[in-house]
């Protein structure tokens, strides 16, 4: 009898991680649907209900969502990454301002030491892409965090990269589409054109401290749209 | 069948909601031997079924751990500890102190910034116990992490107390018990309190300046102990 839950137990685990690996690799990609259950029981050789084990440990994970009616779609493309989503939704935005603010300046360091002319050549391109829509909050907000992201990919260390990447989605979420990021367009783009040139010539000191500055602005902005209401704390 | 099969999922999620506060909570500590089955059905008021979907539930996501013949014990303290524990174990030493470096100097910004009498006492105990048995490589791993999250507790931010815990728990036991611990300690132990002093007198640059100072030191020694092969990269 314990053998015997031990088997169906580890079956189960098996099935999770094939699942798992088909989202993380992206076959399966955040917001689709994934095949219904009679296809995955021939395509995995598993019984139903080991199957439906293996889907309902990832919905209770948060990777995968159920909607009634309407098969399960993928909602997250990494375990550590729904588990982290989770967490930050009962955290404040200062809280991951502050966190974001850590990574950020030894992102930049990093950055600056290690990357290469590829890395560079995208950082650039996705600069020029956000400054081309800063009358725009809401895109801008998202080219930003693509403009950051590059940045991050060139410190070529995952675990910072995974960090970084839900720590920015969770706040850019909070602040987007807001008026005072167009107001703000004169000093976020000095201090990004200061950041991308302090990784342009390698110097970890002055990219550090232009991510300080960045830092800074974008904290008293914060702070400013929190006593007005704009945003919850 | 859609209704019922939804009725009975939520059944499930509501039964992993009330085990994870459990733990969350320290009802059942890490390390801990979970209540039989037949105590938990009674007291949750569930079927047998259900209480064992959301205990696999929970062993997917790490916080549970089935020992055969032995029964369930508290792996992880949250799930969130949990899905970063193995996001980590596919990393590399140097992308955790990495992180943990950028992490630590905001910590300690933030502690010198906000820390109560109360913290600075506990900071204070926390250096002397350490310091008290560093010729004991094993003993003062432990005690340095405990020193380290006292400041960490005295920033009051969640999300990087969580995240600082996890990364050093992770970093601590890749190097706990080596010699060269035992050979640093006088230079330990000058930037401890030197990082100590910052935060009493609350002086936030002194107090980065320390922390980044005791994480060259930290790095260094590491890179010798991956040069000789005494760690893993």
């Amino acid at each position: 009898m314990t053998l015997q839950k031990t088997t169906r137990s580890s079956l189960v685990k098996q099935v999770v991680d094939q699942l798992v690996q088909r989202i993380e690799t992206g076959t399966w990609s955040v917001g689709e649907r994934i095949p219904p259950e009679p296809e995955l029981v021939e395509q995995l050789g598993v019984s139903r209900n080991t199957l439906r084990e293996a889907v309902q440990a990832l919905i209770h994970n948060g990777m995968l969502e159920a909607r009634q009616g309407d098969g399960t779609y993928v909602r997250s493309s990494s375990e550590f990454g729904a588990a982290m989503q989770r967490r930050l939704q009962r955290s404040t935005v200062i809280e991951i301002l502050e966190v974001r603010h850590g990574l950020e300046r030894e992102i930049a360091r990093l950055a600056a030491a290690r990357r290469t002319d590829e890395d560079l050549a995208l950082i650039r391109e996705k600069l020029t892409q956000s400054q081309a829509i800063l009358h725009d909050a809401e895109a801008y907000t998202l080219a930003d965090l693509d403009f950051h992201m590059a940045i991050a990919s060139a410190t070529y260390n995952g675990v910072m990269i995974d960090l970084y990447k839900n720590m920015s989605e969770s706040l850019h979420y909070s602040i987007s589409g807001t008026q005072e990021l167009v107001d703000m367009k004169d000093i976020l783009f000095k201090h990004h054109t200061a950041l991308v040139e302090a990784i342009r010539v390698q110097d970890q000191s002055a990219a550090e401290e232009a991510a300080s500055s960045l830092i800074q602005v974008s904290k008293t902005a914060l702070m400013q749209l929190i006593k007005e209401g704009s945003i919850q704390l």
